[in-house]
């Protein structure tokens, strides 16, 4: 048998009896003969304790000392993970990022991993150890500490499930799996045996949470088989893959949603070809993440552009662009906060008709406004006002014919977000 | 102006405000024109707080595990600290143990610092950086994380000096310096103004607390210049050098006191040559630190031997010598706790007469018994009941004429340990 990757975020380790929970769970897995690589995000909330400690000390902490910081939260769940395994009678040994070679650029709080330097891992391995491994983190060139950001611990377990040439990489988590809908909102919502790296990648950028977009276009690139399955509840998961073998007649496969958006407006802008990437250079130069955009045309001379950010970035946005008002030339700035994505997502959608009509007719039944439309291969995604979001996200799981014949209730509540 | 190193234990970064504090007096230092190298302890009671999480999850976690996660605690600190640096606007720069180049062998849990690489904190240096180093922790030749146990941090402080051949190395602690005896049992304690490293050897092991053996040890044998001060008041503390200047017509210098004291005997030992390196060798192989020792001799058959231990290491002793009751062929295993430990400590006191039969009527005319007695070139060591230690402490004190001839309230109250 071969290596298994499993990752489990923090809320996974939260205490000790979950991580007892844990060790159990691995030296199951170690018993049936596979080779296991464990990747573990920091304890609960102690991210979050750090990230307070680090404000009452200064209100810009340097990004070089943050990933300092928050490095020991992967390092203290390693540790006790180890300790857990080896109370159990296996052979074991923790790993920090940079023991177990994860090499990345040197952006401090989103370093990108660019190697994975696996012999560490896997002399350890061949010694017939359980090699656990803290995720979120690595070593850039200069030997400073980094960390990999938002989904960072995911992206570590892909990316060394695809340097060892591992089985499958498994993402253990607080949910059952991938489901229709977040079933918090949808009742009727099911979990899916299985979605294609694609349909998991809008759907984990629409909001559904499960998985961060970078560790599934990771794994898309490297085809590594990934599963996301529950810590807590032991029940096969969801497998993202290549090809889905079953439900693909259907069209729309999920309904996700995102509740933290904000519009921007810029009007008036002098209709210059260069004039978007000037725009949008800026920005992304701020690192500020745009989601959809619109450009409308006035005529020759002047464009308007329009587009959706995080509510947390508004005002950063705001500020940038009032202060390039005199080259960017434009007349006036409008933003709008208090605003929520809904999409559906599904493989081939496009290429049935009809599917951005049905969406239109059920939100305008609904006396649902739409404020800005995105398309892509594999879905839609209409910009509405939050308060009606939940009730957009039902009516398009009804219409879409997702719901459960019988409905039942959904194993976990949450589609919580682990690091 | 040269370099200078600074360490800070674990109650004077205890929390956030005192994290500002010690930047404050970091921030004095470097615009005075030095080149700082700050080593600095995990906060306050955070490294309790893992061992109680570590010992939560195995009753005995594998060492290198501790060290993984006892590691972390440092690394902490010197995130927040060099945060507060930069708030005040210094070019400042934190390393983990191993960034900064402290090696150590590979004995997890008490590593001793093999050769320190110092190129990376010089770089630092060179280019106007505070460097703020973990103490506490170095690296393996096989790249483990290792701790260096009690006392770790100021033999971190010391190795750096050392290896960059600083001008000073100043220990700030939560006491004002070096007393004569401690403040909180002698109230007419006074803070030396130097004292030499074998009189301060002798003090720190017989439990004043200030700093650790090993550390002056260190200092000693590289000849760094020591300064042991508050971190809280801001006055000269004590000097720990080669030569003092002053005082050198007094005998005694300082009374100590160590109130973690248990003797073993060891009675009917076969009088073998090897007898007492077989005993004691198999006592040291179990890590088993043996204070004074205490041979007395029957007959040619037969030798009787007592020796005291820490109170805490008593019944592993005791453990240790049942199963090996057959090898080393004794009659009979006595053990007594509830004991502590009374010194005077002064260089070259021992050429003086009188010294020893001066402690002796002392502590007799008290009505205190003695029950073993220990000397060296500089100390006279006294084993007493526990109940009566601090009573003949200071006795001692006033009979070697120590007290402060107008006795005034000791700035502070403790002489308490930091890691």
């Amino acid at each position: 048998m071969g290596i298994v990757v499993q990752k489990f975020g923090g809320t996974s380790v939260g205490d000790v009896a979950r991580i007892h929970k844990v060790a159990d769970r691995i030296a199951e897995t170690a018993r049936q003969g596979h080779q296991c690589v464990i990747v573990v995000s920091a304890m609960g909330k102690s991210t979050d304790e750090l990230v307070h400690l680090a404000n009452e000390i200064s209100s810009h902490p340097e990004p070089r000392e943050m990933d300092m910081l928050l490095a020991t939260g992967e390092q203290v769940s390693i540790a006790l993970l180890t300790m857990a395994l080896k109370e159990r009678g296996l052979k074991a040994r923790s790993m920090t990022g940079w023991q177990a070679g994860i090499q990345t650029d040197h952006v401090h709080g989103k370093a990108r991993v660019t190697k994975v330097r696996t012999e560490a891992v896997l002399e350890c391995l061949n010694q017939g150890e359980v090699v656990v491994v803290a995720g979120f983190q690595g070593i850039s060139p200069e030997n400073e500490i980094t960390t990999l950001g938002r989904g960072g611990s995911d992206t570590t377990a892909v990316v060394l499930a695809a340097a060892l040439g591992a089985d499958c990489c498994e993402i253990y988590t607080d949910v059952t799996g991938v489901f229709t809908a977040d079933p918090r909102v949808v009742p009727a919502a099911r979990k899916m045996d299985e979605i294609t790296y694609e349909e998991m990648l809008e759907l984990a950028h629409l909001g559904a949470g499960v998985l961060h977009p970078r560790s599934v276009e990771t794994a898309l690139h490297h085809q590594v088989r990934l599963m996301v399955r529950s810590s807590f509840v032991d029940e096969p998961g969801t497998w993202v893959k290549g090809e889905k073998t079953m439900e693909n007649e259907l069209n729309v496969r999920g309904i996700a949603h995102d509740l933290d958006v904000a519009r921007i407006k810029v009007l008036g802008l002098p209709n210059r070809e260069n004039m978007l990437s000037q725009l949008f250079g800026l920005i992304g130069g701020a690192n500020i993440n745009v989601d959809i955009i619109v450009q409308s045309e006035h005529d020759q001379k002047e464009i308007d552009v329009a587009f959706s950010v995080q509510e947390s970035e508004k005002d950063a946005t705001i500020e940038l662009l009032e202060s390039a008002k005199d080259s960017l030339g434009y007349a006036q700035l409008i933003s709008e906060s208090g605003l929520a994505k809904v999409s559906a997502v599904g493989m081939g959608m496009m290429t049935k008709p009809g599917v951005a009509a049905k969406m239109f007719a059920t939100l305008s039944e609904a006396g649902i406004r739409v404020k800005m439309v995105s398309t892509s291969e594999i879905k839609i995604s209409c910009v509405v006002n939050r308060e009606v979001a939940l009730e957009a996200v039902r009516r398009l799981h009804t219409a879409f014919g997702l719901d459960q014949t019988e409905a039942k209730e959904p194993v976990l509540q949450g589609v919580a977000k682990e690091s």
